[in-house]
């Protein structure tokens, strides 16, 4: 863990990024926008903002630290020296964006070899930006600052679960899903990282997808472990380097959404 | 038609009565919460917020327009000598209001024996009000006020459609949308009552739901209508009344829709 004096540094240095990707996104959410086709076979849009965010913050990083290591979404690895490496994702939830809703944001995490230190989620329209990780967990938006803390539910059939796609995945991780959903109080969609920052903030306390990378996830995993909820893989695993995640508000919720995941 | 000296009176009026509502909402908003259970073979919480900001508006009325009509979800019909309706839902999603999201809205319409004649969607959270009807069509939000114009999306295959629940009503509801949502470029869950409004500036193309009342969807119908969109029900009547509805930007897009979802 790095000291206190260099925990914050980074936490500075985070909250510059995305000061940064903010503004570079922001002029273009809700205009007409070019995107392309990164995946021609599905629906991937890489917009300018996207772009624009990632080179935005690649150049806070730069001046204020250059020696640590960068994976960003867009433009992929950048070698560093200092142990530490950034964990960008300019924009989570691309679709959301094209599609007007404020449920995309920018993560900003960073990590040593033992995982995520402390992650930031924010959303540049409504202005809220979630944070965890050195101590602190706390969101600062509208009505000014307030402490993350996940719920107390240990029921499923008392929580609400969110996921973005309703079919989740591949046809066996949407059963998956739908097997914990049917159990639990409520089911809501479309949520994007905005889910795992409404789990973090007590709103919602099941967040459940697939398919996802390493930037979708490490941001929010710092955000929702130091509001005291729990991330893991389908099979109870770290699931800091992507693939089927389970968020949890509890030990027990996690446990009870596990027991039916892990045999997907 | 009202004369432009009462449709001025209308208009304030209905935003004196969206800020009353903002003002009995926004407390209670992410915050701990009362909230019954009003059909028990279902999910559908009322919430103290719910019922504050219908008493809210209806004050107003009280106040400022004493001889409208009005039909509430939460309290129901009050009759009234002017000819004017006030049809109002406090809260149009409390599933999304209890999950913390944002997708929530206060509806509030006005209408006269020929149907709505002006509406707004407000969202108090990220604090944007969407308006339409005697010849303007607007959004005031962070960013100032800009105008409502629908997109000019024309084909299915080019089209963003949105609905709230992925099961969306019966089994024959929900495979009907889901045969439109196939031959769309982009398919989005969960936005409630913001869906219509994201429709009404351009960012999507289509909505497509069922088993809505009145007051779900008559202030939607006059903000996408005064931005130049086309919503009936799904067999092209008008939807003013409820039930299934199909919101879209163009006559092309409708007439394309409607020819797959009047089969059901």
């Amino acid at each position: 863990m790095p000291d206190s004096t260099e925990q914050v540094a980074l936490r500075r240095c985070a909250h510059a990024m995305a000061d940064a990707a903010r503004a570079a996104i922001l002029p273009l959410f809700r205009t007409a926008l070019v995107s392309d086709n990164k995946d021609l076979a599905g629906f991937d849009p890489v917009t300018e903002a996207d772009r624009g965010a990632e080179r935005a913050m690649r150049d806070v990083l730069a001046r204020l630290r250059p020696d640590d290591a960068i994976l960003g979404e867009e433009y992929g690895e950048t070698g560093g020296t200092s142990g530490m490496q950034w964990v960008l994702d300019p924009i989570d939830g691309t679709r959301a964006f094209i599609s007007g809703t404020p449920t995309w944001g920018v993560l900003i995490s960073v990590r040593n070899a033992g995982g995520p230190l402390f992650g930031l989620i924010d959303q540049p329209y409504v202005g809220e930006r979630f944070e965890g990780g050195f101590g602190l967990s706390e969101m600062t938006g509208p009505r000014g600052t307030v402490p993350l803390a996940v719920s107390g539910v240990a029921r499923l059939d008392e929580a609400t679960i969110l996921t973005t796609f309703p079919e989740v995945g591949t046809e066996a991780e949407g059963e998956g899903f739908r097997r914990v959903a049917r159990r639990c109080q409520l089911a809501r969609y479309g949520m994007d990282c905005y889910a795992y920052a409404l789990l973090a903030a007590g709103h919602v306390d099941l967040v459940v997808e697939a398919g996802l990378s390493a930037y979708d996830v490490q941001a929010p995993i710092a955000v929702i472990e130091a509001a005291g909820g729990r991330v893991t893989d389908w099979q109870g695993r770290p699931a800091h380097e992507g693939g089927r995640v389970l968020a949890a508000a509890t030990e027990d919720l996690h446990a009870q959404a596990l027991d039916i995941l892990s045999a997907v």
